[in-house]
């Protein structure tokens, strides 16, 4: 079979290219009534009931025949089996992989992860105590988007932190367990792992049953579900985002071989029908040139199809007229991942606001920074990089203020705490503050 | 009127502690069937007719009768007017603490939200850029609980991360307005105010209208149907928490003047009938000191009803064999305020893991903190501090992964990442860093 992918020609210089460029963007998460419904009553179920509710869900929705939850553990020799088994090249890949994500958290922990404190002049000590999480849970999806990569993703960083208990939910459907997903929590380090997914996995994490210890964050992608559910405990555990369709940008100055940026559009294409490709340049014989490369290299790809549509249905070519606007009309997007496909990627990084992670220069294909880089491929979606950040350290760490008053400073912030809080009408707040002043 | 505060007398050396404990303990934001509905229509509403939703809404629930969202617009005048005719001591009280919170906020960033860089040994570059939001919104509550320093708290580590666009809204009900709120909107530069609250002023800064500019966060306590609204708008834009009760936990050795204490645990009970204060001491005869404070002190506060209220609900007075278990019996807490009333601080501050903030010694009363010491009085509460932080600066950035990886760096990625990739099914992503092997 032959496949075509066509995604949207567009030029900023085109009058129309604001309305077309708006319906190109547009992807919204509507919010489906029916599956919230069932989330609910999924969440409600399994606090109540507990492992019988899990094992009913898990049975049902997976295929599966188990007599108990604990059936459903991973242990930790059934992990070291898996990696033990695969193809020495795997395991090698994926311990080096592992040291180099373990190694970027690291510096990451020192740069912005660490307690600090100062004296002001008055003796009083502030600052923030960093710590890590005791427990997480890591939801990693399985069926047809099994990525073993993801769990270093989010293992190591919760490592790094030095989270001392780290349980992986991943469900098997019909049995089938993924035997690089469990190599992978193998080298990760994850502390136990059971074979369930769906809300109900996220409801045994987040309330806790009989087998399952309650976690106090979840990270981690899923369905729509997984999604739903997460949303709905958030509060009761902490969670990382609610993930949407993944999309790359590549700003081209038109100087990287074409076949390499058609290819990194593939590599974003390959994972769903809903996944958005955008390139961006101000050279249209190069988007010309890309468009060849897309259309004799596509047919080579065992996953044309889902390419093909991706790039037909949510895909663009974008025509600036300079570097400087493809730049702008990045910053609107705030994509997930943003290619900067140039001679000179420094001229234009200090341009782009707005990104999960920015690869720079013609060497760095996002498949480098997705696997072994270093730095976390779990990045905000749809936009949501204008408020939010990669999955990292920080993630699985929480601060406490520290505040030591001295007994100078006390006489000097007393009284300036004791007026506002007569402004706000919280007397108590006021009398606490003045009887620290000139005690016997 | 006489009032009495008898908050629960526990002691962990009795057999009934842990079920006493836990009862006392127990606390759940139901979600509210009836609120979530209401909330879901308001944001459908909002999101589809904009201004001339949120001007009907306005109007029926705060008792309006605006003819436009722009007539519930507080001009900077109007902030400026209200900063003027306030009394000096308050303009010199919120100046002060505006200045000291400015300080605490900028060693924050110092600390832990710098952009930061390093070359590994193959040329590759990996680091992570920090990047202050473009736009936020601040919620602040009106009516019964309208606080100033909330404004203070959320406008200054915004305006210290580099948010270049802060839009207040404060809803006025009967249209009356809170000069000292305003004069705080004055102090810590709010670019825009809006008279506009509940859930349809969430959902205007989530979505934008033709008045008011959508933003990418939101922060700010509120009422139910502001905590259901942030929940649903949570992903569209970031929020920072959803709010319980506030609770102080007093950690005492027993060498703080007992009516320190008192007035301590009253300042907390005095904000909400729902708020919890608790005592841990393994000093019983203190404990009874602290219970004649309470008794001596209470009917002299004007809030002495609520404060009753609170303490003899949901407070509690608790003997532990010793001042180890008090620290461990506080980290199953989580609190969101934690004094250590002791002569000896640092001995038991290692000892404490999870905790909004953390009052070191007899002279740090929490309401220091709440408004002038410098951190930020936006904590986490519910326990919810075992997995979240205080409102910081860090809430108003957002950090983007960078990637340079060079020719040296691709050839040892390349191999790692494609084994990877085609491990995982996507070949896409494999030839892509093949692509990057020994190019001509």
């Amino acid at each position: 079979m032959n496949f075509l992918a066509a995604p949207a020609r567009l030029s900023t210089a085109n009058a129309t290219f604001e309305a077309e460029f708006k319906a190109r963007l547009h992807w919204s998460a509507e919010a489906d009534t029916a599956i919230e419904k069932t989330v609910a009553d999924i969440l409600a179920d399994v606090q109540q009931r507990g492992d019988a509710a899990v094992l009913e869900y898990t049975n049902r929705f997976d295929g599966l025949s188990a007599a108990s939850l604990a059936e459903l553990e991973l242990t930790q020799a059934e992990l070291k089996a898996a990696f033990d088994t695969i193809p020495a090249a795997q395991r090698d890949a994926l311990q080096a992989a592992a040291a180099r994500v373990r190694s970027y958290h690291e510096a990451q922990k020192k740069a912005s992860g660490e307690s600090w404190s100062y004296r002001d002049a008055d003796g009083t000590l502030l600052g923030q105590k960093v710590t890590p999480l005791d427990r997480v849970g890591i939801y990693v999806p399985g069926g047809k988007a099994a990525y073993p990569s993801s769990v270093l993703m989010n293992a190591i960083p919760a490592h790094v932190a030095g989270v001392a208990e780290i349980i992986m939910v991943v469900p098997t459907p019909r049995g089938e367990k993924n035997a690089l997903v469990l190599a992978a929590a193998y080298v990760a380090g994850v502390t136990r792992a059971y074979t369930i997914g769906g809300a109900q996995a996220v409801a045994a994490l987040a309330y806790g049953t009989a087998t399952i210890p309650n976690v106090h964050k979840i990270t981690g992608p899923g369905n729509a579900y997984v999604a739903a559910a997460k949303r709905r405990v958030f509060g009761t555990v902490g969670i990382d985002m609610i993930a949407g369709p993944s999309e790359i940008l590549v700003l081209a100055d038109g100087t990287t071989p074409p076949d390499w940026v058609a290819m990194d559009l593939f590599s974003q294409a390959e994972h769903d029908e809903l996944a958005q490709s955008i390139l961006l340049c101000p050279d249209a014989g190069y988007i010309a040139q890309v468009q060849a490369s897309i259309d004799r290299l596509l047919n080579e790809m065992p996953r044309a199809e889902i390419i093909a549509k991706s790039l037909s249905g949510r895909g663009a070519l974008i025509h600036t007229r300079s570097m400087e606007e493809a730049c702008e009309i990045s910053n609107r997007i705030a994509p997930e991942h943003l290619e900067v496909s140039s001679t000179d990627p420094h001229r234009w990084e200090p341009l782009l606001k707005h990104a999960g992670a920015i690869f720079l220069g013609a060497y760095t294909s996002e498949s480098l920074g997705d696997y072994c880089a270093g730095p976390n491929h779990v990045l905000p979606t749809s936009g949501t990089a204008r408020f939010s950040s990669p999955l990292g350290v920080y993630d699985f760490q929480k601060r406490s203020s520290i505040i030591e008053v001295s007994r100078a400073g006390a006489q000097l912030l007393g009284p300036i705490a004791a007026e506002l809080a007569y402004g706000e009408g919280l007397q108590a707040h006021a009398r606490a503050a003045e009887m620290r002043l000139n005690p016997k």
